[in-house]
C-alpha cells in the first residue's frame, strides 16, 4: 500500500523527477507522463499540484532562486564579514554548496539548448528581482570611509547583476581568456566607481576570494 | 518566364517573405514551405541559400543589427554631436528610421512569445558584439575637461548595453513608471560615474532627446 505523502514532499518529489529528466533528456522532449512514471503516480496527482511542465519548470527555476537568494542572505548577516567582501561574494557566488552548483550547471546546460532560452531568461529575470534587495542591504552598511555612494542601492545592484550575468554567461558569448580577464577588470571599475570607493578596491577583495 | 533574379535580391525576398510570416503566425508555427509559398519558390531555391528556418532566423537577426550599427555609424560620424550626444543618441535608438523600429518591434514582439526566447538573446548577443566596438570610438573621442575615463572603453559600453538592453526589456520585467523612473536614473549614475564625468551630465543631455 502506497503510504500518504504530505503535500510538500510530494511536490519537491516530483520537482526532484522532472529536474532529472530535464537535464537528462531536455525540457522539450519531457512529458508529463514521463514525469509520472519515475514515481507511478496519476495524472490526478500531477494536476493537484501544477497545470503544466511549464510550471513545473518554473517551479524548478524557483527552487534554484530561492536557494541563491538564502545564500545571500547569510552572507549579508554574516558579521565577520565587510561590506566589500559580502558584495563580491554574492556576486562571485560565494558560500554555495556543490550541490547547488551542481543543480545550477547542469540547468544551466538545458538552458543553453535552443528550445530553453525561454527558462533561462525566467531564472535570469527571477534572479535579479529577488538578488538586488538582499544585496541593496549591503550597500546601505556602514563602510567607514569607504561607504558605497549610491542614491539607488536596489536598482543599481540590479544593473551590476544584469551586466553580469549576461556578459559572463559562457552559453550566449565565448570569450577568449583575455577577453574575459578585460571584462573581468572593466565590470570591477564599473563596481567601483558606481559605489565611489577607490580604484583597485574591490580588485584586492576579489583576491581573497580567488 | 520567371526572370532571373540576382542571388542578393532572391535572398532578401525569402528574408522579406518570412520575416511577415514569422511575425503574423509566429516563428515555431512557419515551415519552410510557408516561406517558400509566398513566392513560389521550389525548395531547391531555398535551400540554395539557407540550410534551415533557424538559418533565416538569423538572417533576419543579422539584418536588424546591421541596420542598427550602421544607424550608429552615422551618429558617431556627425561633426555636429558632442560625445556625450552621440552617447546617449546611441543607448537611446535615435537617429532610426519608423521602419526599423517597425521591424525590430514586430520581432521584439515575437521574442517575447515563449518560443522565441533563443531568437531574442541571439539579437541581444548580436547586437552588443556588433554595437560595442562603434560606442567605443565615442568614448576614446576628444570631449574636453569631460573627456571620458575608461582604461575599457569596449568591455565598458558593451557592460552598459547588456545591462540596459536587460533592465528595460519591457517583456523581461514590467516595471511600473515609478520604477522605470528609478532604473532610469540609477542607469545614468552608473554611466556618468564609471565614465567620469559630473553628475547631472547625461541628465541634461537626454533632456535634448526627449
Amino acid at each position: 500500500m502506497r503510504r500518504h505523502k504530505e503535500p510538500e514532499v510530494r511536490k519537491s518529489e516530483i520537482l526532484d523527477a522532472a529536474q532529472k529528466l530535464f537535464i537528462e533528456k531536455g525540457y522539450a522532449k519531457t512529458t508529463v507522463t514521463d514525469i509520472l512514471n519515475v514515481h507511478g503516480l496519476s495524472k490526478g496527482v500531477f494536476y493537484y499540484y501544477f497545470k503544466s511542465k511549464e510550471e513545473v519548470m518554473d517551479a524548478i527555476i524557483g527552487r534554484i532562486v530561492d536557494a541563491s537568494v538564502n545564500n545571500a542572505k547569510k552572507i549579508v548577516a554574516n558579521p565577520q564579514m565587510t561590506p566589500p567582501q559580502k558584495l563580491c561574494a554574492i556576486l562571485m557566488g560565494q558560500g554555495q554548496t556543490e550541490e547547488m552548483i551542481k543543480d545550477r550547471e547542469n540547468i544551466a546546460h538545458q538552458f543553453h539548448e535552443a528550445e530553453n532560452a525561454e527558462m533561462h531568461q525566467k531564472s535570469l529575470v527571477q534572479s535579479i528581482k529577488c538578488l538586488a534587495p538582499v544585496m541593496a542591504e549591503i550597500l546601505k552598511e556602514d563602510n567607514g570611509a569607504n561607504t558605497f555612494s549610491t542614491d539607488y542601492p536596489q536598482e543599481t545592484v540590479a544593473l551590476f547583476l544584469a551586466a553580469g550575468q549576461t556578459i559572463f554567461d559562457e552559453g550566449l558569448f565565448s570569450w577568449s581568456g583575455e577577453e574575459r580577464a578585460r571584462y573581468g577588470a572593466a565590470f570591477i571599475e564599473m563596481i567601483e566607481k558606481t559605489l565611489g570607493v577607490p580604484a583597485g578596491y574591490f580588485k584586492d577583495v576579489i583576491k581573497i576570494f580567488a
